[in-house]
């Protein structure tokens, strides 16, 4: 099994930048952060919890409390599970699911850009 | 003395809205942050080290740290203290200083008109 955490490197710019972290809050709840898209991803890769959350470092209840939030404050839940016998079933993303993960990623590009202007504007 | 803490009374905002929280690295470490223009801002307002600390609920060697990683990153230092007898001394915002929290406001201020125009976006 792939073993590398949630964190991507950090990239290291040399001279003055611009940095930032974003995330989706629903009437001041967490809904989508870094965490929680890869924790989505991993789930579309493994097509179950447990992997997912054991790729991430992350343990099995946290996950599942993550994915809970989710599909609680979504219209229709993003991720779905089967029940199953050995290895406690399968998960995998619903349409909706791959829609946040796209739109996620959209947010992360658009932000990119904003920093990298940004940062060109920097006085020091 | 006023006791209010370094972070402003989170926003909460009915249905989704993007958030972020930016900062600005030199070379990968931290230079300037929320929390560190805070302290330069209260530095300017009760020009005392100290003081500037307490009123956050900061140690003053933790506030102490973080001026000293500003003021080696800067070209010009941010924070100018003078040795004082009782009281430890007084300490006041350089040009250079006032010039990077203006920066990050403005900054801020851009961030926060990128979210909201991200906000609008949400397929929410």
């Amino acid at each position: 099994m792939k073993k590398h955490g949630a964190a991507k490197k950090r990239q290291v710019i040399p001279g003055y930048a611009c940095k930032a972290r974003i995330w989706i809050e629903n009437s001041g709840e967490t809904f989508l952060g870094v965490g929680r898209v890869v924790l989505l991803e991993r789930i579309r890769e493994y097509g179950s919890i447990s992997a997912a959350a054991r790729s991430m470092q992350m343990s099995y209840k946290h996950a599942w409390d993550l994915i809970d939030s989710m599909n609680r404050q979504a219209k229709t839940p993003l991720v779905a599970t089967s029940k199953g016998g050995k290895g406690g079933g399968g998960a995998r993303l619903t349409e909706a699911g791959e829609q946040a993960t796209r739109h996620f990623a959209e947010l992360q590009k658009k932000l990119a850009a904003f920093l990298a202007r940004q940062s060109k504007n920097l006085p020091w």
